[in-house]
């Protein structure tokens, strides 16, 4: 299979990043960020979430982020955990949402206070109003490849749980390597098994770069067919198991190769660069991207011999 | 084509890595860390290079380090840049040199201070003559995706080095993207396309960091038959143009890659990791490698939910 001409990218920044820096960005700057990350081109820019401000601060005001962003149209959609947090979003003006479940038990246990099967039956009226409301819906499906407490999580459960979300409206399911442990044969098999139950047009892929790996992965799952990829502005967020280069995949890192492949984002790097700048500036951090530091380093240093 | 079974990894930490290091590491230090990385299995060990300490200070006594090893047998190149090294080389028992020439004219001018033919021209003794001796010769060819001076660097001008290089006797010939601007597609186009003049056996991949390509290039390169890699302890040195995620690609994220894929090395990672700190507490940072950090995170940090 030939990779696509074209790829959607997901920017995720704004919501999975953001939501797991220690700063906490005022709605004016969240607003601006997700500006400038439209301004580059991305289509689609995860804006917020709807989950308790007690349990995630970072996302507090997503409401009225959505309303300043009103004029936007399509393209922003915003996590939400249940149905109060699915009518906030459309009081709002949200125009699509994200539901998210795990395909291991002892993280959906610990992570969302439920079992695998109790989040499947706690989101199916969440997805059903959402449609109904003309709402699309996007489903993520977390430790894909791993889990941090059960290890090796078994692909037909991300299978049944993929088949199960999009034949309960999800328009696209995204494969999330929550925990980044997964190499890339790995990465293709899950995304081909998965393939075999729902279009690949209906996946998207989440990698984190916790091990290095997220490009490697992302490499593979193009060669089977994926066309939509998840990615965060600077690697904003993630896992934050470690600082630096552990948390989502860059989505610089990710346009930069995909510009070298010829393969089409609509994402203009050096606005994306920009973008990566403000939101940092605001955060009180350097960048750990490595694309970001690159384009931005003097280019008057030039490297040694021998390799 | 099918990924290899096994693949062979040369970690150029020693001298790539630590020549482009600010610290300068005693011989004792050097001596240990390249003990510790044979002790977690890695076959072949760049030990240092015979360039002028006056350019090179970093690799100062490497015919000592070389004498120290003695015991080690093959397995330990050394860099050569001339006639000169090469004879202090052998004096110091080495049974492996490794030269270098670039496929950009203009960088061979301003790092090599020659042009690319009148490298080859210089180099063409000295791999006669370490031949004779017995020596094997490893060659690199830097700049072959692209140059700092001059952009863009034709493949037919890597293809044809190549090809020369193995005719005059290198049983490898290591391709860099010594300034890590190459992707996926550009990697294997080049892989293919020299391979189609030398033997992919005698091929190796030598990619760098700088816009977190690394390891996608490297599963290209793989896809295309490549059984080679270099790569860098910790990441440690390669191109100078930035700190941190920017230089040479880690051995620890190529091994877990690997591992992941199934194909073996021979590296045990545990060891590896413990080759890592100890170099680095030598140098007096902290490693910058993903796969370092996420081994050595505490482990009941646990990520949020929602991707």
């Amino acid at each position: 299979m030939s990779v696509a001409d074209s790829v959607r990218i997901v920017e995720v920044g704004p919501r999975d990043g953001l939501q797991n820096e220690a700063a906490h960005l005022s709605i004016e700057n969240r607003v601006a960020f997700i500006e400038k990350l439209l301004d580059a081109g991305l289509a689609t820019v995860e804006a917020g979430s709807f989950v308790s401000p007690r349990w995630v601060p970072q996302m507090q005001g997503t409401d009225e982020v959505l309303r300043r962003l009103a004029g936007v149209g399509a393209g922003l959609p915003v996590l939400v955990p249940n149905l109060t947090g699915l009518e906030a979003a459309i009081a709002a003006g949200a125009r699509e949402v994200a539901v998210f479940v795990a395909a291991s038990e002892a993280f959906s246990l610990r992570n969302l206070n439920c079992s695998v099967d109790d989040s499947l039956e706690r989101y199916a009226p969440v997805i059903e109003r959402a449609l109904e409301a003309g709402l699309a819906v996007r489903g993520y499906i977390s430790c894909v490849l791993g889990c941090p407490y059960e290890g090796r999580v078994p692909s037909a459960a991300v299978v049944w749980l993929a088949a199960r979300l999009h034949r309960q409206g999800c328009y696209e399911v995204s494969l999330g390597d929550t925990i980044g442990v997964g190499t890339p044969m790995q990465a293709r098999t899950l995304v081909r098994e998965v393939a075999g139950e729902l279009p690949v047009g209906a996946l998207a892929v989440h990698f984190h770069d916790t091990y290095g790996q997220a490009l490697a992965n992302i490499y593979g799952a193009l060669q089977e067919g994926v066309s939509v990829v998840d990615a965060s502005a600077g690697g904003l967020g993630g896992c934050p198991y470690a600082r630096g280069a552990s948390g989502n995949v860059a989505t610089e890192a990710v346009v930069y190769m995909l510009d070298g492949m010829g393969v089409r984002t609509g994402v203009a790097l050096p606005k994306l660069i920009e973008a990566v700048r403000f939101v940092h500036a605001r955060l009180g951090r350097e960048p750990a991207s490595a694309v970001y530091r690159a384009m931005t380093a003097r280019a008057d240093a030039t490297p040694t011999s021998g390799g």
